[in-house]
Formats: C-alpha cells, sequence, structure tokens
C-alpha cells in the first residue's frame, strides 16, 4: 500500500490500550500526541478538535468505542453491560454533530457486536481496525480517480484541511493533490487560511511542506480574486457530510468558493469516501451545521484580536449545493454533475 | 454640523506642528496617538497603517504636504525649496499605491501652491483644512443620501472598515450604518472580521459598539452561508479608488462579496466621496493593486499561525465590477447601476 508522495502523518493510532492522537490544536509549533485511554476522554478529544476531518473523526470514535467496549463489559457502572455500552456511544455520538463518518463509524460497529459477552471489544477492535485501513485504501483509490481529471500544469485551490491529518493518512482533497503532483499534473497549489481555525495555514500547509509539494496560502476571501485573475483551475476540498442529491457540507467558506468557482469557470471537485454520504439525508437542508464557540473568532492564541463585546456568529460548515460540483470523486468511482440518481446508481455498483 | 451619532473618533487632528493620528494598529486594546513632526513621518505612518482608509490618508497626506512645505522653505536641504517640496512629496505619494485619495490630495494641495514663496505652508494649512472638514460634510451628505435606499428592518453586512476611522469622522460606508441606524432602518449590522488585518473585528466592531450600534463578527468566507440563510438585505462598502466606469477597488473580499451578493439577490451599496473617483482610470484593470507582507497572514501579535516556510499571496485589494453594483453613493448624488455614462453625469452637475 505505501505509494510515493505517502504521507507520514498519523492523526489517529491506536496503541492497543488508548487511542492516540496528535493533536492538531498544537500544530504546527509543536508535535505532541495525547493518549486517550478513556471512550469519555476521546469524546473530548473530538469535540476540543485534538482530531479533526470527518475520516479521522470517524476512526477515532470507532476506537473510542472499542474503549467504550472494554469500560462497559469490565466496568458497567451499576448497568447491565449493554445499556452501559450503549450510553457511551451516545456521548461519542454527540462529540460534533456534522460530520457523519463519526456516526457511520459507530453503526459499522454496532452491527458486529457479537452475541457472545465475552468477546465484544475484540470484535469491535477488528471491525475499528479494518475500517482504519480501508480509509487509506480508500484515499489511495481516490488520489488516482481523481488525479486523472486534472490536466499537466493546472492550478488546484484547497480549503482547510482534508489531508493525512483528517483521514486515516493520504488525504481525500490532499490525496487526489499528492497523486497529481506526483505525476506531474500540478504547477502550483494555494491553500486558504481557513478562519477561524486556521487549517489551511497551519494543517495543509504544514503536511503539504513535509511531503515537499509547494504550497502558497491565502486570505480566504481572496480566492475569487485569485480566480478572476486567472490564477486557478480547480478547487479540490474534502467534505463532512454529502445529502442524497449530492449537496456537500464542508468546512465554512466551501459554498463562497463553489459560487465563484462557477462563475469564473473553475472547476469544482469534492473528495470523500463513501462513509461521508448520509442517504438519509435527502438534501443540503436536513444537515445541521455546527456553531462552534465565539472565542474562536475573538481570540487567537490567548489573546484578544476583536473588539471586547461583539457578538459573533460562527458556524463552522456550510452547505454547497450539487449543481455547483463537477465532480464528486469516492473510493467506487466518480460521480460528475451530482444528483439522486447519479448517487443512487454508484451506491448500487 | 453635530448630529445624531456623530461618532467621537478621531482618526486625524493636525495640532498645528504635528499630525496626530490615533495608532490604528492598536486598536482595539489601547487608544495611542502617534505625534508626526516630519512629512517624512507621516509618510512612514501611511505605509505602515498607523492610519488607514482612502480619505483618512487622504487628510494625513494633506497635512503632511504642509511639513513637507514648511520643511522645505525652513530647511530645505541644499536644493531649491521647490525641488526639496517636489522630493517630499513624491515621498508622501508612493505610501499606499491603491487608495487614490492620497493623491487626490496632494494634487489638490499643489494646485493652490502660491507664487509668494513666504506664503506657501499657510496656504497649503488652509487648503488641507478645508478638504478635512469637506470629507466630514460629505461623509454626513452621503450617510443621508444612502440611508434613503433601505427600508426599515433591514439586515447589512460591511466589510473591512470604512467608518469614522477610515474618514474625517463619521464614515463612508458606516455613514450610511449610522444615519440607517439612527432613522430605525437598521434590524441588524454584520461585520466581516476583514483578514488579514481584522478591520471589522478590531476596528469596525470597536467603532459601532462605542456608539451604541449592535453589531455581530462573522469570518469573512461566511457572508455568503449568510446571504444564503437569508441573514442580509444590504452590502455596505466603501472604496479605495474608482474607475471611470464605476469599477471599484476596495479591501480584498469586496468582490467575493459583489458575486455572492448578485447570486442572492441582495443588494450592493459602494459608499465613496468624489475625492475616491480616479476618471483617469478607464476601468478597474487600471488599477494598481497593493501586495503586502507575508507577515500580515503568517504572524498574529508577534506570533507564527502558518506554517514555517509557507509562500504567501497576500493582495491587499480586489476590483469589483461596476456591474457587479447597485448603487454608488457620492456627496454629489447616487449613481445607479453605474456606468460612464452616469458616472461622467455626476461630474458635469
Amino acid at each position: 500500500m505505501q505509494q510515493k508522495l505517502m504521507s507520514s502523518v498519523e492523526a489517529v493510532h491506536f496503541t492497543g490500550t488508548s487511542v492516540r492522537l496528535l493533536d492538531q490544536r498544537a500544530l504546527p509549533e509543536t508535535e505532541t500526541y495525547l493518549d486517550c485511554a478513556t471512550s469519555g476522554a476521546v469524546a473530548e478529544a473530538i469535540r476540543n478538535m485534538v482530531v479533526r476531518g470527518a475520516p479521522a473523526i470517524g476512526i477515532a470514535a470507532a476506537y473510542g468505542l472499542v474503549l467504550a467496549a472494554r469500560e462497559a463489559w469490565a466496568l458497567a457502572d451499576g448497568l447491565p453491560a449493554r445499556t452501559d455500552f450503549a450510553a457511551r456511544l451516545a456521548i461519542l455520538a454527540a462529540s460534533r454533530p456534522t460530520a457523519v463518518n463519526l456516526h457511520w463509524a459507530l453503526e459499522r460497529l454496532e452491527r458486529v457486536l457479537p452475541a457472545d459477552e465475552n468477546d465484544v471489544a475484540t470484535r469491535l477492535l477488528q471491525e475499528a481496525v479494518a475500517l482504519h485501513a480501508e480509509d487509506l485504501a480508500a484515499n489511495q483509490r481516490m488520489g488516482e480517480l481523481g488525479a486523472v481529471y486534472l490536466s499537466p500544469g493546472e492550478r488546484v485551490l484547497t480549503h482547510c484541511n482534508a489531508g493525512a491529518l483528517a483521514t486515516a493518512g493520504y488525504g481525500t482533497a490532499l490525496g487526489v493533490i499528492r497523486t497529481a503532483w506526483s505525476q506531474g499534473r500540478i504547477a502550483e497549489v494555494y491553500a486558504n487560511e481557513t478562519r477561524p481555525w486556521l487549517q489551511g495555514a497551519r494543517l495543509t500547509a504544514w503536511e503539504l511542506l513535509r511531503d515537499g509539494i509547494a504550497v502558497t496560502l491565502l486570505a480566504d476571501h481572496a480566492a475569487a480574486w485569485a480566480m478572476r485573475q486567472d490564477r486557478i483551475d480547480w478547487v479540490i476540498v474534502g467534505a463532512d457530510r454529502v445529502a442524497a442529491n449530492g449537496d456537500v457540507a464542508n468546512k465554512i467558506g466551501t459554498y463562497s468558493l463553489a459560487l465563484a468557482a462557477r462563475q469564473h469557470g473553475v472547476r469544482f471537485m469534492v473528495v470523500a469516501p463513501c462513509s461521508t454520504f448520509d442517504l438519509g439525508c435527502p438534501d443540503g437542508t436536513a444537515i445541521p451545521v455546527e456553531e462552534r464557540p465565539a472565542e474562536e473568532l475573538t481570540r487567537m492564541k490567548g489573546q484578544a484580536i476583536a473588539a471586547p463585546g461583539v457578538q459573533v456568529w460562527n458556524p463552522v460548515f456550510d452547505v454547497t449545493p450539487a449543481e455547483l460540483i463537477d465532480v464528486l470523486v469516492t473510493e467506487r468511482g466518480c460521480v460528475e454533475k451530482p444528483d439522486v440518481a447519479r448517487i443512487e446508481r454508484l451506491f448500487q455498483v
């Protein structure tokens, strides 16, 4: 499974007794790891964005559920083990609202819960390991499938971080960029800084530079101007949830980029494994959009950066309607001009 | 000239011997003033953004030229006084490239240079004081003219700071917002934080809260999502230079907002005094767009906020084509759907 430009970054690692997370709040200054030894600690780490990115959240939650099983069957707090387990699962499920991979991973593990009560954690661990490996394979497959769309020398803009840090280790949007770069298809990568959490400036730039891929940072709202000046051929982003009709929830600002891309004839690619699809959501209006604390906008590294007392509106995702998306890349194949029927066909294959 | 909601903020003040600038780099934490006692110090303060905003830059430069005249006629450095004066003027003119008010103010003062060499600085000071007072009057007139477009209860989004801090004291975009607010026409003001310099978070929010106008801060790229969710009726911004055809250079991100506004049926107003028009620029392609240092994006309050070594593209203005502008408000009147002919008529009145 090794491949040119395989990233050396590992966002989530199961040690056997704990979920080890690369603390993304501290990047790029320091590369520190947080060991979560309980399912509650994993839920809190997801909530606090120690780990972020829809697929990485799913993987972390899966290992968190392994810990939950161990806790429930070993320690159950006066409750029947299955009831205790369900309560721990609910805490994990509530840690972030928008990324559906979290729910997908938990449901996938629930489905393999064995009847034999002695064996629960072992069986869940097998499934978590499989899910983790499959995510990496899916990323590499999506990299190949997506890269084909780029012609040599094209200029790519990405938003937020949909890289190794957000997944099992290769990236969705950055997986396509890694593969296309290694094939000489990319002349330039632009990364939006991605306010308020600066995933682009802190994580994407760090991850790409580490792999020797040149990257240019810009203010998020400069992207439309870059397009107007003919600096961009493709926008390539990941996703937190894809509805049945192809509407895509992703980091706030994605919708603005998609509008600008369409206005300038810039193509728009979303790269997301099938685990990110929520066929139970008919369209984007059914996707819950998380709002996060004001402090993400008003403070930076412990210092105030806004006028005291100002109100804040901080939605951290938005929904891009399917009609603004040129191609949706999944590990099962690509869906051009996504709509209900084409996505249905993808899942029937 | 006092009026309800007159702002108490004074960005530029001539003490008689120096140009006193409210240091906008230090806001909102501290309200400190920088006294510039030489024309060179004024040029440097403009370059370093102690003072910013097209009209305020023009006023500061005008007073700076008064100091230049005193220096040239009192101190001329071995050169004929007029040659020395011209050199000092050139340094002021080169301090920022995009805002045309700077050049407009310097040219206006040059035009009144008296033949009598004893009287130069006095005559220039009269003109600078007149220009300063006219800017305040223009702002208040624009406030009245622009406010008429708003219906009671509308929701307004602004970008950057086009307020008292950017002008003689009432504001262009914020002048309209102040007047409309006092007339009960505005239900809600949203301010984009305005990366990289955070003029929205630091200056606009501070200035509006100080005057008791409630304001909600959002990430710049969240604005399109706010429009999609029907939270915004008007975008109201200032300008750094308006071309003869109505194309508008303004803070980076304005173009992105204008594109999104048109897509959502949100109306787009630009508020700019006639001093901001450059009829020598046939259209926006002739307007120079300043790029500023990488550090504006990679550092915040002395700390790194991006991956070390990342390249940066930091254009701090962009150009919004006239066809995306619903109304251009000037002190001479309003130009709906601006184009060459309509702007020509405005200046013939």
